[in-house]
C-alpha cells in the first residue's frame, strides 16, 4: 500500500521543525515508517540547487531564475526521493512543498499563476500532498523569532511587505484548498502542538 | 540604438567556437562593439548552474530537472547580460540560446512541445535571437571531433541515438524559422566559414 506525504508549510519562524518532529513521532506511533525532506533540497543536487537559490549573489537573481531553480529541486526530489518512498508504503513528511512556491514567489514576488500552474504541470503533473498543515504566523513575529537563530538568507532578507504578501497568499490558498489545514502558531508552543495532535487523529480516523 | 543578438547552434565538434570567433571579427569590422555569452553560463550564477547540470551525479537526473535548470540559467543570461547588453548597442554573439533547449531537451529527450513552449514563454517573453547560424553536422562525426579534444560531459555522454534525435530536431526547427540559416559542418573549416562569411554579408545589406 502507498504511503502518505503531508507537508509542514509557513513563514520563517513559524515553528515548522518542532511541527515536523511531531508529524513524524504520531506517524511512527501508528506503525508506519517515515522519511522526512525539505524543499528546496533534500538530494544532493537538489541541495546544490538549494545552495544556488538561497545564497547571496553580486549579479541581480531574476525572479524567473528563482522560480524555476525551486521547481528544478523539486522535479529531482520527487523523483528520486518522495515517489519512490511513497512506492515503498513510507510516509514522507515534509518541511515545504509546491504551497512555498505559490505563497512566496507568486504572492511575495508576485509571479503570474498562468506561470506558476504551468511550472507545476510540467513538473508535477498532478501529484500533490495528502494532507498539508499550515502554520499561520504574523510575518514580524516569525522574521524576529528566526532572526534569534542566526543569519538569515538572501530570500528571508526580502522586505516586511514581501512576507506579508506571502502570508496573504497562504491564507487564501488554505482557505481554498480543502487538503490545507491553517494552524494558528501565534499560539503558544503547547497549544499549537496539541492542535497539529487533533488534525492528525481527525486524519486518521476517516 | 539597439543591438542584434547572434546566435550559433549545433551539435557537439560541430565547430561553433570558430565560427563565433569568426562572426565576432566580422560584426566588429562593421563597427560595432561585441559581447560574446555562452549557455547555459554566462553569469556567475549562470554558470553555477550550468556546473550543476553538466556534471556526473550519482542519482538520476529527472528531465524536468535538467529542462527547469536550463531555463532558470537563460533567464538569468538574459537578465544580467543579454539584454543590458543590446540596450547599450553591443551585439551579443551567442554560443547556443533557446532553440539548444529545444533541439537537446525536445528532439534527444523527448519533452513535449506543450512544455518547451510554456517554459520559453515564461523565460523569454517573446525575445528571440535577430540570426541563428545553425551548424549541421553528422552525430558520429561531431561526437568524434569532441571526444578529440577530451572528456565529455553528462549530457554529451549519451548515446548516438540521443544526438540524432537532436539533430533531426534541429533540422526541422531550422527549416521552419526564417530567422535561422544552415550551415553544412560536414565541409572543411575555410568553406564553413566562407559561408558564414557569406551569410553575414547578406545580414548586413539588408
Amino acid at each position: 500500500m502507498s504511503g502518505k506525504f503531508i507537508v509542514v508549510e509557513g513563514l520563517e519562524g513559524a515553528g515548522k521543525s518542532s511541527v515536523i518532529a511531531l508529524v513524524e513521532s504520531i506517524v511512527r506511533r501508528q506503525g508506519y515508517e517515515t522519511t522526512t525532506t525539505r524543499e528546496p533540497g533534500g538530494t544532493p543536487m537538489a541541495e546544490a540547487i538549494r545552495h544556488c537559490v538561497k545564497q547571496t549573489w553580486q549579479e541581480t537573481v531574476a525572479e524567473e531564475t528563482e522560480l524555476l531553480l525551486m521547481y528544478a529541486a523539486r522535479a529531482q526530489l520527487l523523483t528520486n526521493v518522495i515517489k519512490p518512498a511513497l512506492a515503498e508504503g513510507k510516509w514522507v513528511i515534509g518541511d515545504r512543498h509546491d504551497l512555498s512556491s505559490q505563497a512566496y514567489q507568486g504572492g511575495g514576488r508576485g509571479i503570474s499563476q498562468t506561470t506558476l500552474n504551468a511550472l507545476r504541470d510540467i513538473t508535477l503533473k498532478g501529484f500533490a500532498p495528502d494532507l498539508t498543515l499550515y502554520l499561520d504566523v504574523e510575518p514580524a513575529v516569525g522574521l524576529e523569532r528566526a532572526r534569534g537563530r542566526g543569519e538569515l538568507d538572501r530570500i528571508e532578507l526580502a522586505g516586511l511587505d514581501f512576507f506579508i504578501r506571502t502570508r496573504e497568499r497562504y491564507q487564501a490558498l488554505a482557505a481554498a484548498d480543502e487538503s490545507v489545514v491553517t494552524i494558528d502558531a501565534m499560539q503558544n508552543m503547547d497549544t499549537v502542538h496539541q492542535s497539529v495532535v487533533d488534525t492528525l487523529e481527525r486524519y486518521f480516523s476517516c
